[in-house]
């Protein structure tokens, strides 16, 4: 693996929308106890069952560690590779590589990541094994790797349309715990180097209580080129309203990279979603605290779908509003199979199926 | 990957030998304190350089663990992949699949590992991490598995060449601390099924003071099909003399799978190697115990040396014998280049550099 001292836009590579062909997709086994409950066993269930939905059209590779190694190679069907690797926790949205492609081979870019805030509101420490996973994937890949390791990004904070457009929230890229030091030129001349875009839409804000300062892949996500889904409600009395209002608001008024009108699709939220005290029990805590509070309401959106080459991969959250939503995402991906994955041990870990999982985009095979 | 539940010789797939084409070669990087002298640093030093001679030739992966990682990455040039992977030590030979081929594809044998001996005699306590990497490795290389696991069998204690004939050591073989409850029949047939081979050679014993219970890869391989080299002394004070005349005895009087006689090449030893006080020094100890004792005799040997695609790299000593050896196998390997490398800190480890590598026969790429 070469680390590359230039960035893309200058190589000639660019992050590809997630409807483009895949090579496969990368996932990481949970085990932490206080992400996840009772000992991960429920999340390890369901993040089988999404690995195994995504393998029917792509392959997927599992990073475990050494401990839970054999777990995953008994849980997980054969024809899902399952690598070793060490990791504070399981998000590969936004510790693994973001690859980029020149239409023939791919790079990663190895973005710098501090648990969602750092030592101002980063939400575990230390977080130095999943920082070092983005390097050690473009190595187990074989492919050559950009390294902005001084700049914290993380994958489920952008949302690219492969046409020169990223979108993404002021409320997560500009947070204290990020990069206070760059301004908001700065940050976007970060991404139009790293990603090859040429145009950045801001929305405000995500999904209400996302502990990740409020990520993209949670609110708004491309389906199509000028095309996007928002999460969405229509309950003047639920907090989300006022923040997915301002996000429609943006996106009406703007235009993407190749001056395209936006069209708005409104995907609507289940009911708010909360955390019992049952599943509380269930969490060990973390610097002698609990780490959910029974009641707390968990940031649940069907926005947090994955694009398979052969299917949706969406959540289901035991609501009138899955069959909706997935008719929704349907018609939206009309050659692609609508996979519902209930996703609520996930969720209570903080994300959902977007952000457990990376895409690797399509490669030439060369060896 | 598949766990399959027949064997190679069922399935038409064979153990190639050394010398036909490989796809590359697996390492691990050395760490443990009580292996590898002032903290495995010399050790580690040396691992780079058989594997950049070996990178000259074939695509080599090494495997780290996380600890490890980043020194590895560092020191290593940037065409040898670094993959995450938890070892006890760094003996890939021992401990990484065999691989068989059926001239197409290649799958993996996992045989069982117990450190050489288990609880009998075997050279450290647990092994736990060393016996995962068979697995493991098949698993990263997306190739199926055969589970020998019942079975233990070290990688170094067998030599093939190919076309149905096996060499190895009754001193190893049959020792106390492998498969007691086997016969040395029922060990011929597990090595028959295997490694599909019809003949097997067994030699008494391997080189003075092995710690392996005397693997073959150190006194005797194949160079080509009925032709060996033998690690030799004409010392006849020297207890390595009995040792070598009693394995040339049994190969003078032999022949191989195909009825051929074989062509013995003696192969000087240096003078005997030992290890001083100050080497001993720098080792940790184990169990409380010094793991060396200062003059303690190393089983130096140039037969454990690698045959890479385009090179054989074999160890020198800084003797006397080392040119006459880098003739002979110069002589035996014409299209290959022979590329020396001092090995004193990875022999104080207790092994060579073929005990630190093994081969993966070429196979279709078919993704």
């Amino acid at each position: 693996m070469r680390v590359i001292n230039s960035t893309p836009k200058a190589d000639g590579y660019r992050m590809p929308a997630e409807w483009e062909q895949h090579y496969g997709c990368i996932m990481i086994f949970p085990e932490r106890s206080d992400s996840w409950q009772y000992g991960a066993y429920a999340a390890r269930k369901a993040f089988v069952k999404v690995a195994s939905a995504i393998a029917e059209s792509e392959k997927v590779t599992v990073c475990a560690s050494d401990k839970q190694y054999e777990n995953a190679r008994r849980m997980l069907p054969p024809n899902i590779r399952v690598v070793e690797m060490s990791s504070n926790d399981s998000w590969a949205r936004d510790y693994a590589p973001t690859f980029v492609t020149n239409g023939n081979d791919i790079r990663g870019i190895n973005w710098g990541f501090n648990a969602w805030g750092g030592l101002v509101d980063g939400l575990y420490f230390p977080w130095d094994k999943d920082n070092r996973m983005a390097r050690k994937i473009c190595d187990l890949f074989d492919k050559d790797m950009y390294d902005f390791s001084h700049f914290i990004l993380e994958g489920g904070s952008i949302h690219v349309d492969g046409e020169g457009t990223c979108i993404t929230t002021e409320a997560c890229l500009l947070s204290e715990g990020r990069n206070p030091n760059l301004s908001k030129t700065e940050i976007e001349n970060y991404l139009r180097e790293a990603l090859n875009v040429e145009k950045i839409i801001w929305l405000k804000n995500g999904i209400y209580n996302d502990e990740t300062n409020e990520h993209v892949d949670n609110i708004c996500a491309f389906v199509k080129p000028a095309e996007v889904v928002l999460a969405w409600t229509d309950d003047k009395n639920d907090p989300q309203y006022e923040m997915s209002h301002s996000c429609l608001e943006i996106l009406e008024h703007e235009t993407d990279a190749k001056g395209r009108k936006i069209t708005v699709h409104k995907l609507k939220c289940p009911s708010p979603v909360t955390i019992t005290a049952e599943e509380c029990e269930g969490l060990d805590t973390m610097d002698f605290e609990p780490t959910r509070t029974p009641g707390e309401r968990l940031a649940a959106s069907y926005v947090n779908f994955y694009i398979a080459n052969g299917a949706i991969v969406m959540p289901f959250f035991g609501d009138p509003a899955d069959e909706p939503a997935r008719e929704l995402l349907q018609s939206l991906f009309p050659e692609r199979k609508v996979i519902p994955i209930a996703a609520r041990d996930i969720l209570i870990g903080g994300g959902n199926i977007h952000c457990i999982t990376q895409q690797i985009p399509y490669f030439a095979q060369d060896r």
